[in-house]
């Protein structure tokens, strides 16, 4: 008997011959001209478009994540695109592949431990946010863990992003209860270390993205989104003013100097 | 005598404890709530803030590229999730590898054939349009060669985006010279082959990004930026509304059946 | 004060005018001609040449996990070949992208619990492996996790890799305590879900991999470096006898139909 | 009318609850334990097992791209596994992302060039080489393009790998037509360059890929899928002898460095 097979069904987007349709809107007539990329990507996302204070927010999000210097990331599309010139799309691809656990991640991980602590749906209005900072703080210094969001190996005492952040959701509208949370976790995870631990931009979009409703998982993909632009920027920088060769014939020389020298090469 | 090593130098961003700067712009005050996503990328690429016009019409091109349905590119992002839900970065990168020269690419190439014909930082005033888009045509016919931006298999007669994309410019004051050639090249390839011949929307678009005097091979940039956020959105619809599975199996079933009953199992 | 730098090193390979060595043996005399690519492998990550029995068994492992026929990743990596039909290794790298936690991981799961277990480098002579298992597979019905290498969708109630893998590890006296374990808490495992529960082939290569001395995290690797060589297959397939535009209009035209027919289109 | 589907076709592989084959063959039994991992790969791209010729041949090209120091490829997967320990298999991606047109490129396009002037299937057995070569080099020369696998800027006045290449095509029988054509076409550019111009292991490769009889644009899948061993070894000794943070660290003070001082930070 044969499997009973599932419809495939997707909602974002469709064309005939003389129409294209995202999600639902008309993409010439009331997308283009009327929706920066940033609102575009939120409508992308959630199938709507963004009012003009999610617009501020999302966008102000955005921006923050897409450039952040010659990165680990920038690197590796850099190495890539002198191999593979004609490929600039693998280049970013490339880039993009270490937008892991360790960088990307901690944003998406900020989502998580937020939204578990108060679910989306349920009415968490008469939680203490201070008691629940407090036992979220205790749980992970009992488990030896890192608490997302939470302490940078330069910007000391502040990121410059955080404050910022907040200020363009205070103006907004979404300076909530998920903001809050967070600024508790680090007030509570800072006085149990007994020092400086700022809360980072990755702690604050965490938050905010929380604040816009966001599923926790997909918030990732606002640093992969942003950083492809940033990735294109660096690619066409490596054009006009390269680098990538001069790295890698120093990296060539000194790694392999032990082993050369060893066999008397 | 040990090689003369060459400086290492970007000047796309830079941070120090306090501070983060993005193409000599202070991140926090002067970006963060200031510039929206798509005049982020154009300081990424030119590393200047767009005027209001620039930021329209590059915002609006940008908007065009996000979304184009179940692509290729979207179905790779879609089968790859399902087997590292865990690397959501690769599941984008994955769908941006086949941005090639079959889709994207021709975006770029429009752009370079209209530049070769029209180079920037070189007075053309004095050429005429017309018989240098004669010539254009009459050359890829006698090469056999596709031009680029030109013919579509859905959008007949028109590309909706065209027309629309051409009025921004039109407001924004970017319609220009490579406008101008990329329309009489149309018409003259549509007059060649002796039917319904549209521009298609990279046409339109490799135009407009010689009018707002981009590289040309950065143009197929636009695309990969674009697609990263289309490609979240895919993701996010697959964890929702999942096909990924259902295509694989579909896939595997019919493919292998010719196999299979060769084999008797 | 400038921060110290740490020295770069690596012992992998390095070339002089005349001279090209990899691990320390001379690449054109010591190894081509010599080594056929399992073993290759294995030098490359262990340093050293196989013996003939580690060759033997290493090789089955590799070429076990070559091909799976039409895989999510065989997918992702034809749809990419359409799109990019100049860039073969982005196609390939688009299809590996999907080798995460759902499909290749397993094996490197399977590896970590036995390594676990019985930790590389003590003496674990003395344990008693059945009690081990044990207690290995109630900690996992415990926590509800799926045990790794247990359980198969199609092959049932044998999956027909595992006894060949076995036979080979007996061959080449491989087949210790770590396939023990294995052994034992497939049994357990099966019966105290009371049905056919097999070990699959991630299970046994996890298995095998510690017999070997790998380190576990480098186990998913082994799928890695295999599916590449089946990829290339597979694009190599879609040039002869193309399948991915049609898999990619039917997809389209069916996901898009709801919402088509919705819009009146 | 709805569109005529066609039909989906692959010869790879399929499994069904006992067996799982792969190009007709039975993995368990014909393959696992008979078959390395070279040939393997043959047997996957061709369709049938390797003679013992082809297969000492075939292993000992794809044993000679397996490793090739800290390549820009290695650079970009070691930067890529510090982002994201978590997926192995997205850093391998990143690092072949890079094996286009200029490292592995050259391979296929000296493939391309030979089958070109001696195409399979056609009797060229009265060409005159000698006249062929002259031919491709003075065309070449005039076109001001560089002849593929020609020349090398270390490995003068000889890459160690193409004698010994060509030792194991002579012992094999390979040393056809193909070969001769490449080594004329060495020596006719040496010549009219009037100075040394080695031919490279990529020459030499393409030269042997046709000898095999392999359609010439599949030839960079060589250098792929051993690649692909060779950077999962990268990652291994990245975790064993980190140096990509370093790179990294470096890269990012020397680059920015400029930009820091002249906004006085």
């Amino acid at each position: 008997m044969p499997r009973k097979q599932q419809a495939l069904k997707s909602e974002l987007g469709w064309s005939s011959a003389d129409r294209i349709t995202v999600r639902g809107l008309d993409l010439p007539n009331q997308i283009m001209g009327h929706l920066n990329l940033g609102d575009m990507a939120f409508l992308q996302l959630t199938g709507r478009k963004p009012t003009p204070e999610e617009s501020k927010l999302f966008n102000a999000i955005a921006v923050t994540l897409v450039e952040h210097g010659m990165t680990p990331s920038a690197i590796a599309a850099r190495m890539t695109i002198v191999g593979a010139p004609e490929a600039l799309q693998a280049a970013v691809a490339a880039g993009l592949c270490g937008l892991g656990s360790v960088f990307v991640g901690s944003m998406e991980q900020a989502a998580i431990l937020l939204e578990t602590a108060l679910p989306y749906g349920k009415d968490h209005a008469g939680l203490d946010l201070e008691k629940v900072a407090v036992e979220i703080v205790e749980r992970y210094r009992a488990e030896k863990r890192i608490l997302p969001g939470i302490g940078h190996p330069i910007h000391k005492p502040l990121d410059p992003r955080v404050p910022r952040l907040f200020a363009i959701a205070k103006e907004t509208g979404f300076h909530g209860r998920y903001v809050e949370l967070m600024i508790r976790i680090q007030e509570r995870a800072a006085a149990a270390a007994g020092r400086v631990l700022p809360m980072n931009a990755t702690g604050a979009i965490g938050a905010l993205s929380c604040e816009l409703g966001f599923p926790p998982r997909i918030v990732r993909g606002f640093g992969v989104l942003a950083r492809a632009i940033g990735l294109v920027g660096h690619i066409m920088e490596e054009w006009q003013q390269p680098m990538a060769l001069e790295i890698w014939r120093r990296v060539d020389e000194e790694a392999s100097e032990a082993a050369r020298q060893q066999a008397g090469a």
